[in-house]
């Protein structure tokens, strides 16, 4: 008798994600103690050695609630029966940068890598399911921006991967059920202090009821075509950038005539990121006012751009200049 | 003291809609009554004449309630005091084909076309607005589909202009007050058998509340920018085809090799369209399938196409076959 359904379908996706990595390597998964990631944690043990490859578990305790620490030391003390070693606590300090949940985002994704690299570690797999994909590029939608953003979540970027993009939510809880574990519930996870709690608990309910289910396949769908069109429009700005760029890292206003709007703005997102303005502060507005540069060229004084930067138009280039004003 | 604020906003969206158009030529307005199409038609009567252009209103009764011949002729009749002539009513029969709201947008626009080919205008304006974009784009995401489909309605397509996608629905609600013409409530708006409708009236809330205003605006940004990412892709397509295509439109592998999967999959899908597999049955999945015979070749027999076509792989060369089996 085979294992479960789910218990298969979440150890299949585990193994095609480790693919291709070196027998040896050690290869660590990213716990929180919820379905999705214990689900994770146990396929990892139980695939890892069949491929001829070290397994550990990282758990990280974010400090925002009560006993959290207790609870990072109990998902850690699960490693040993998933067949998982090293197992580690990271203690983190949220910041409040761009908001809570994109502080403990970058608080713990910092901690993590961290560790892999202290690990020797050459994968980090994340329990993002397609539903955290759907909910995802809904919070996209919302801030209104192309190809790139509605790609969602990278199955694979850098030492990340993320195996169950194409799982739902409940097949990681079945898995977990069939195996006997029991996962916990983050209260953070029903809290509508999140945005990205609403989008789960009011926003897809009535998307499914109004336009009937499907709609998380759907939405994570949408995610892997436009991930595969800011890929390919991304090498189509790369080899235009390559082309354009002048030695101070200026462009070639004629090259960039020669492209559609779509590679033409990404070439200028990158001379300007390249001329040290911040990405953060580089809005859609901003690349959009440089291109009139090009495409409504008549006379302009330039842009002001983010970081004390302006971008001016001289005999057909665009240079990236300190805003002296 | 210069028009109401909502007006000159209408009337600039049309003005600039216009721009380029021969003087001397017809422009049509697509009126249904309802308050967006009434305000576009009142700011045609304005603007064209000062263009030096003709301007006439066509409305269609779809003879789907009752009465609906009576409302046509009404509206009709508005068009000689708004300026507009020649001022027609089209009636269309709707079939059943894809659904009630696919038949009858089919019949319309036939009739529109028709209609503006047999009196010789140069453009039809239509008077979808920023909600009926935002509205789309949901209704696209549902069915998973990449940047083209996300791009939502073109603001210009042929012989069709959409002059008020920057404008919200509110704004000619309030340009027809300020110019006291009385809009025609449609009672399809607001019945829920339509999906449109669900989206309008049920997802849109619920997605500002969760997320915040500017939902729509964002929605109606996200398609602008998915269709100049769109536009891109399609220009990169044309060349790779062209460069792949044989003599009997068969694809020469190593060119498909050579690009990003966006690419590919765009190309293979204009080689199925012209080997004659139709359209409307030709689905991603297919696309996909088609795909692995150059990603994923291990000497597959070949994938069956709608239309009863099939796709082989035959030295280095997909070609496009009738499926006999």
């Amino acid at each position: 008798m085979g294992p479960h359904p789910a218990v298969a379908d979440v150890r299949r996706a585990v193994r095609l994600s480790l693919a291709g990595l070196r027998p040896g390597s050690l290869v660590l998964a990213a716990c929180s103690g919820g379905a999705d990631s214990l689900a994770l944690a146990a396929a990892l043990g139980f695939c890892a050695p069949r491929l001829g490859l070290r397994a550990g578990l990282l758990t990280v305790d974010h400090g925002l609630q009560e006993g959290s620490d207790q609870r990072a030391r109990e998902v850690a003390a699960l490693a040993p029966e998933l067949g998982l070693e090293p197992a580690e606590v990271l203690t983190v300090v949220v910041g409040r940068a761009g908001g809570p949940e994109a502080a403990a985002r970058d608080a713990r994704y910092a901690a993590l890598s961290a560790a892999a690299r202290r690990l020797g570690a050459v994968a980090v797999l994340l329990g993002h399911t397609r539903d955290d994909q759907a909910e995802t590029v809904l919070l996209r939608l919302a801030r209104g921006s192309g190809s790139r953003s509605l790609a969602g979540m990278a199955p694979v970027s850098g030492i990340y991967r993320r195996p169950f993009l194409g799982l739902s939510r409940a097949r990681t809880r079945e898995a977990c059920a069939a195996l006997g574990l029991r996962p916990w519930e983050d209260p953070h996870n029903s809290d509508p202090a999140y945005a990205r709690v609403r989008v789960r608990k009011r926003v897809i309910p009535v998307l499914e009821e109004a336009l009937g289910p499907g709609v998380v396949e759907a939405l994570a769908r949408t995610a892997r075509l436009c991930r595969d069109d800011a890929d390919a429009l991304d090498e189509w700005a790369d080899a235009v950038y390559a082309k354009a760029r002048g030695p101070e890292g200026e462009l070639a206003v004629d090259v960039l005539e020669s492209v559609p709007a779509a590679v033409r703005r990404r070439v200028i997102h990158r001379a300007a990121l390249a001329a040290g303005v911040p990405a953060s502060a580089l809005g859609a507005v901003h690349i959009e006012e440089a291109e009139r540069l090009v495409t409504g060229w008549h006379g302009q004084k330039g842009v002001v751009l983010p970081g004390k930067k302006r971008v001016v138009r001289r005999y057909g280039t665009l240079y990236f200049v300190d805003n002296l004003a």
